[in-house]
């Protein structure tokens, strides 16, 4: 706990309405969107300028108070799962959308705008800011850079760290320092920007963000393609890919997601189907219709039973808002749900589908499995109860082998949800235990008091090294 | 010096032929194709495998021995001039294409590739690799990731960064590193990749380098824009930008470029126009039809006498083989040439272009003005003569003013040159004593011995502080 002395300080940098301490409030900021161990902060800042947030960060350098930032906390990784002795930093009140500069194509905002608020304000001037992370309609920018976000649109235009072209933030020191550039180029002193984004709060805090924008696609097609089986569907995503056709968006359901998301969100999405792919294709008008033949077709050969087309924009938000309620129609099934994010090259997408139905076999356990298809970056869900011990045990049985299957295959533990706690045991599978080294020797120079979001991203070796 | 057992020690690793020290050698690796001043290296070493490189690094760690990694030289910020007292490691040996992945759209090569044969080998399979520095047919590729090269291409494509997934590399400590991974999305652990890109030698020692391929476009068209006045020129780039068509190319040449790269390559530029636009649109065959009606309609109205579409290949390969040439046909012209690379928001070039011009004015010296007007990155280039003392005095002021006026205009000193030895001093205009603060800490512990590229990116000072 931090002492009453402290409390007073925080208090007198953000105005008593600013600084909670209530159990309550505590509670709710005790935990995100990751099954682990919810953890009470001492206190939490709301922040209004930044100068405040440079004296916070100053007041806990100079008292080694650990800091967690934390936006929506949306967080699958833990990486907003506070340290008891310290502090969360909330950046709810740092939410204003800066500039948006049509002419350069650039937007600088700050770090508690809500990501689908940047996207509608730069839609109504023909701009496109495209990282659509599953929760945008409440995960914030801040948390987007935080975690280097990915979404739905991954597959043709990339995740937030290909948007982000400039970062100023307070280190942990409380220097404030700039980085990037309102330029489309920079190659001036490092590449800080890229350094912090998927950084995890651990490197600096995030003042104002300068994101890219581009000009909207002209127009769109969304389709729904109906598969008998799981395999046939998974061959079709590795046939778009292997054509050289780049959808926006190339999603997968599984059947037990279909029918969670229908039960939930009553779409009209055919129960019966052993998988959907849901693809868009967008831009020119004459590159999405030649585009969504070719995907049509392609689908067909590949064993697709129907192929419905959305004819409206009314049917094509019921798409794709169908989709993005399938996290949260799972997670009404079962009281624990584990979602998980292993990536693999996209021709690997197959393999990755047959191993996950044998690992939920193996393992005794339920799997749904959604995601982005066409980025190779599967959501294998697994429903359980955290109480059930021997089950969840099982379930963390499961959760490795999709780790050790994924790097068989050439691929990643995460492709969009971070390392925070949940991982950091596993990235020296992956990365090796000199690049584990390189990131803390790095981590150690930057925060030398150890006070930014503490125990994330290098964590404890599963080998039990530290 | 080093001592003759580092020598031998040298010679060991790499075998006799594979080490240089005559003074022929060490005068060709002293200079890179910054203006500055050279420095002899005391040996050059051509590793031929992984292995060797970390024992290279291994034994200069121990010993203390600055190494400078250099590709082909092309560099123009003075990045891959040595130490007196440290060696040059060349990646000459380390040529070979390890993998071309056309399904999952990838290839892995070793630092040594040269940029352009890895463009010709992924061509022949349908691919895309769209980074394409002036320096392609011989800059390698471990080079365009050190200093986070540019091209031609930036505007549509984006630049090196936009295409490493991920790097192995030996750290200072001879540590083998891997970051990043084969799949489109990556976000385990820190983004070293990010990091290390652009880092100019000086965090570590590529060992293979894991890049993005994008399906080729089906179409284009070149096109030569002529103006009478480069007001108007570069009215017509702001104006293209602005009406959001985003062209893969977008170059501007002055009347004095045009006359020397004419007289150079013979192209049949029309050697009276004040400034040329040469561009070009690619995609669909569609899209490249409309948006080159766009783009011509666009720069009629901002005044273009005359516009001349390549009807052939051949002659879309002879502007841009035209406009490759423009380096080394200003540099036939004048001993000394110095080439800058400030960069600003794109709708900021018209007001870019008048201040050099008033620059070359007031300091009485000649500035030949070519780029990627579309990346509001221009390349002002001084000719001058080095020797004469008094002129290049006035030359260093020119430059000083040239970066005052960028940053002023909210751009940055180096759009894809890197900082080098040439930019340090002024780093601090840009990005703020803590930012040159936060990057040595952060260089210090990962090379607490300092022999990775001494003196590049976190230089002195230019107020004096070290």
């Amino acid at each position: 706990m931090i002492s009453q002395s402290i409390i007073r300080e925080l208090k007198k940098i953000v105005g008593q309405e600013h600084l909670l301490t209530d159990r309550e409030d505590m509670l709710t900021y005790s935990y995100d969107a990751a099954v682990l161990d919810s953890q009470m902060p001492s206190a939490a800042v709301l922040p209004g300028t930044a100068p405040e947030v440079g004296k916070i960060i100053t007041l806990c350098h100079e008292n080694h108070i650990p800091i967690t930032v934390r936006g929506s906390g949306t967080n699958l990784s833990g990486g907003t799962i506070p340290q008891a002795s310290g502090i969360v930093l909330l950046t709810g009140r740092l939410n204003k959308i800066l500039e948006i500069n049509e002419q350069d194509m650039y937007a600088v905002v700050q770090p508690g705008v809500v990501t689908a608020a940047l996207a509608a304000a730069v839609e109504k001037r023909g701009l496109f800011y495209p990282p659509d992370p599953g929760s945008q309609a409440v995960s914030t920018l801040g948390g987007n850079v935080a975690e280097n976000a990915g979404g739905l649109r991954g597959l043709k235009y990339g995740v937030t760290k290909d948007y982000v072209m400039g970062l100023h933030f307070f280190d942990a020191q409380g220097r404030y320092v700039k980085t990037g550039s309102r330029t489309v180029k920079c190659a001036t002193g490092y590449n800080i920007t890229g350094l912090m984004t998927g950084s995890e709060g651990t490197l600096g805090i995030l003042d104002e963000i300068i994101l890219k924008l581009i000009p909207a696609p002209a127009a769109r097609q969304s389709m729904v393609a109906v598969y008998d089986t799981i395999e046939q569907a998974s061959e079709a995503v590795a046939g778009i890919i292997a054509a050289h056709i780049v959808p926006a968006t190339l999603e997968i359901l599984d059947n037990f997601t279909i029918r969670a998301v229908e039960d939930y969100s009553h779409a009209g999405l055919p129960i019966d189907a052993a998988a959907l792919l849901l693809i868009e294709v967008d831009g020119h008008p004459a590159v999405v219709a030649e585009e969504g033949e070719k995907v049509e077709a392609l689908c067909r050969r590949m064993g697709a039973g129907n192929i419905k087309r959305a004819e409206t924009d009314e049917e094509r938000d019921k798409i794709w808002s169908a989709r993005r309620s399938a996290l949260s129609a799972l997670a009404k099934l079962k009281p624990t749900l584990v979602l998980e994010d292993a990536t693999v090259p996209r021709s690997k997408i197959p393999d990755m589908v047959r191993a996950l139905q044998e690992i939920a076999k193996t393992h005794r356990i339920d799997i749904g499995t959604f995601g982005h298809a066409g980025d190779g970056n599967l959501h294998p869900t697994i429903l359980t109860d955290r109480r059930n011990k021997e089950e969840f045990k099982r379930v963390e049985e499961a959760i490795e082998a999709i780790f050790d299957k994924a790097l068989s295959l050439g691929g990643t533990l995460s492709g969009e949800h971070g390392t925070g706690i949940a991982k950091a045991p596993f990235l020296e599978k992956e990365a090796g235990w000199s690049s584990i080294l390189f990131s803390r020797q790095l981590r150690a120079a930057l925060d030398p008091r150890n006070i930014l979001n503490p125990g994330k991203i290098t964590g404890v070796s599963q080998e039990g090294r530290h």
